[in-house]
C-alpha cells in the first residue's frame, strides 16, 4: 500500500501561500516566490509539456515524487486557481487547461457536487463532497500500490494532518520571507503529529525535508 | 570584523518558545523540546562544566559556534530566566548561576539600568538601556574580530533583524510541533531580510540551517 504524503513549498517563515489570493495571484501576493525553484527544472517542464530544463538534485526529487504518485488529493481552491468564478459556473474547469500536469486521478475536496472531468494525458478530476477522509480513501483505491499526494492547499493539508491520514510530510523550504499569508502548520500541536526526520536534501535554491509522521 | 548572527532552535512550525513562559518553563510549555538535541552533546556539557557526552556532527556545530563567538547579546527575559522576580530585585542575577556557560561578555537589552555583573569563567553581564542597536555596537567592540551571537529571545532577534544588524541566521530546525508560542520570524517580510542559503548540516535529531542576510 502506498503512503499518503503532504508535499508543499514553504517559506522560511512557514507560509505556503501569501496574503490576498486572487486569480492573478492564486498563491497570494509573493506566493510565486515559493515555486520559482521548480519552474526551470527538467522534471517540472516535462510534466508541463515543455522540453529542456535543468537536470540537478532538485529535478531528481521532483521526478521521484511524480513517478511514485498514483493519485492526488487537492482542495477546491487549488483546483479552480484561487478565488475564481468556479462556484458560480459548475462546468468551469479551465484553470489547469486541457492537459494538466498530474496524469493520475485527482480527487478534489469540495462542498459543490459535480460530475467527474476527464482531461488529456491521464488526469481525471473527481469531486468529493464527504470531506478529506473520503477523498483520501478514494485516492487510495485509485492509486493501488503507488503513493497518494495531498497537493494543497494548506487547508486540506491541515485537515488531513489533524485527521491522522498523513504518513509523510515533504517540505521544500525556500529561503524567502512572506511575512503574512497561509501557514501549513497552523494550530497543529505535538498531539496531532509526532515527527521523525527521514531525509534531508539540500540544494542551492531550496532545502528538501522529509518527515515521517508516527502515530 | 566578526559577523552578527542570530542562533536559535526552532520547531517545525516556527516557534522558538512555547506558550506561557514561567520560571518553571522559561522557554514556555513544551519549549524544552527545542533544546533536547543539545543537552547530551560533549560541546554543550563542557560549556556547562560537565564531562562526557556525545561527539557527533551536532556537537561539532555547537563547538564551532561557541569557539567563534566573542560576545553575546540577549534580552532581559533570557537573562533572568523567564517571568522571574528580577524587575523587583535589581541585584538578582541568580538564573545563570556563578559560572554561566557564555565565557564572553554578554550584553543584556533591558529598560532597567543596573551595574555590570562579573561572573566566573569569563562571563560578564552588561546592561544596555539604549536598545538592541547599542547592545550590538557594544558587543562588536568587545568581540574584536570574533563573532557576535544574538542568543534570544525572539523579541531581541526580531528587533535586530528589522534593524538590519544581522549578517547570518542560524536555525536548528527541530522536528516537533509546539502549536503556539513565540515565533522568531513573525511580522518580518521580504523587505526586512533577503536570505541566501549558506550551509545545511543534517543529523538524526535536528537540521542545522545557515542563511546569509543580504542587504
Amino acid at each position: 500500500m502506498g503512503k499518503v504524503f503532504v508535499e508543499l513549498s514553504v517559506s522560511l517563515d512557514g507560509f505556503v501561500a501569501g496574503p490576498n489570493p486572487s486569480l492573478e495571484h492564486p498563491l497570494g501576493e509573493g506566493g510565486e516566490l515559493l515555486h520559482e525553484w521548480a519552474m526551470g527544472l527538467e522534471a517540472f517542464r516535462e510534466r508541463h509539456g515543455m522540453s529542456g530544463g535543468e537536470q540537478n538534485p532538485d529535478s531528481e526529487i521532483v521526478a521521484e515524487s511524480l513517478a511514485g504518485t498514483g493519485a492526488v488529493v487537492m482542495g477546491r481552491r487549488m483546483f479552480s486557481g484561487g478565488e475564481g468564478p468556479w462556484e458560480d459556473d459548475p462546468n468551469a474547469d479551465a484553470w489547469w487547461g486541457d492537459d494538466p500536469p498530474f496524469r493520475v486521478p485527482v480527487f478534489v475536496v469540495t462542498h459543490h457536487p459535480r460530475k467527474p472531468v476527464e482531461k488529456q494525458g491521464g488526469t481525471t478530476f473527481t469531486f468529493v463532497t464527504e470531506g478529506v477522509e473520503a477523498a483520501v480513501e478514494r485516492a487510495r483505491a485509485a492509486a493501488g500500490s503507488a503513493n497518494i499526494q495531498i497537493a494543497g492547499g494548506a487547508s486540506v493539508g491541515q485537515q488531513a494532518l489533524r485527521a491522522g491520514l498523513v504518513d509523510e510530510l515533504q517540505m521544500h523550504l525556500v529561503p524567502v520571507l512572506l511575512g503574512e499569508g497561509t501557514r501549513l502548520l497552523e494550530g497543529l500541536s505535538a498531539g496531532d503529529a509526532h515527527l521523525e526526520r527521514v531525509r534531508v536534501v539540500d540544494s542551492r535554491a531550496v532545502t528538501h525535508l522529509w518527515y515521517r509522521i508516527v502515530r
